[in-house]
């Protein structure tokens, strides 16, 4: 995958024995849902404090996502915090590509790339993002000025 | 991905109310969950009802995952049972390759592809599968025959 | 605590190795969570498959949880299915008392009471319970005829 | 219940879109889990950084729940922190009971009472706390002094 820019957002995550199964090991099922969380971050970082839940009940706006690949490289435990490195790595018209890196003591535990649609929320269906998403996205993707 | 073959194993999941977001749809992040739940299912009904927890436990085998991909095609609701197709799609040396199809109402809504290696549990590295394990595995391959 | 009624409602839950912590037993914060599912189950079997989505959005009704106490007795692991019994303990003007009792191998694991009261879901307000769900409660009650 | 001492522990959750069910409030299985996230956080702070993950691996120790309550006075939700005050109530030979209670935008959301049990982790077997975790619970209950 392309290298992760310099000014990718970074999200703490607190990594707990609860989130561990008997491998003592962050379980894999939690890995995908600790970036989304990274993703949810970005967004509130991005608009004002606005993450998923704001952008669909405030905004009529949603992002759900149509694809996800993740590749596990090292195991997360709660010895460290999990630092979650994200950002957009492409804009399409209707749709949004999300990198999220998670590392620990400097370590990189998972790569993911996931791509989500807009959709005006209330029907469920399609839609190009507002201007104000589409900027902030703009912004921060990789090759972006 | 190439077409699921006849013999996939079934499993069912019955998705809640607690299983949804505000979206009134399974949240994204349980359905690399529900995905896992799949294959954890296939090998207990392979191995006598030996899970990943007995695996680990009794077998000192382990199956980390090293990728996951899905495609997320179609919201998944309660509404109607989970019904999760699962069967293995290649066997490496020390990997094996597992596919789930989860569909509702005859809809298929998510189709996921995920890689693990199998370990020696009790030291973390990777071997080559008992022979019964790859035998199973084999077996259900969709070459197979 | 009251004694169950022989006509609990039975709920199973397969446990598995993502539910387990690093004890190698379902950590604790799951078996809340099984507990719901159980009480869930209840109002789809007595609802013609209504659970709690269904109660919300197609009976406009919501039973959000006012208290929840749980004893944990033993522990819960994947080794045998964890089996929810599952009655109603109590019926108020606008509330429902629940009781689940989880058990595995023929041993208590959990038992839980919680109480929920009914609510127009569309207002989030209190109200009384329609006939005929007053009804499926009253006649699941312990010391019901 | 008894009064929050003004010396309790503060925990920060960030309530997010995926706790939420349908209902546009954090799913009340969620509650439990975040309550105990700040017993562990607790525990993390008092005992540099050890976590049930490291008192388990690291001192041998388990503190298993044997009892939880919970009262649920308001929804929780993603428009503010969860803050959640933390703080010993009340140290046995053998057990200690811990508050949480929950706050978002100065409102109480819920408040639980757990009681844990102390273990000899490898063993799973009941124990007297050793001396530091002794100190330390009972530097912070809320007789204390």
């Amino acid at each position: 995958m392309s290298p992760r820019p310099g000014n990718a957002h970074v999200h703490e995550i607190r990594v707990t024995w609860g989130d561990c199964d008997p491998a003592k090991i962050a379980y894999t099922a939690r890995l995908p849902w600790f970036a989304l969380d990274a993703i949810n971050a970005w967004w509130e970082a991005m608009l004002d404090g606005d993450g998923w839940f704001q952008m669909e009940l405030d905004r009529n706006m949603g992002t759900p996502f149509v694809r996800l690949e993740m590749d596990f490289l090292s195991p997360v435990t709660p010895r460290h915090r999990l630092i979650c490195h994200v950002w957009p790595e492409r804009l399409g018209e209707t749709s949004v590509t999300f990198r999220v890196d998670g590392e620990q003591d400097g370590k990189l535990c998972f790569s993911s790339r996931s791509v989500s649609v807009f959709t005006r929320a209330d029907v469920f269906r399609k839609m190009t993002p507002p201007e104000d998403v589409r900027a902030v996205v703009t912004r921060h993707l990789p090759q972006g000025g």
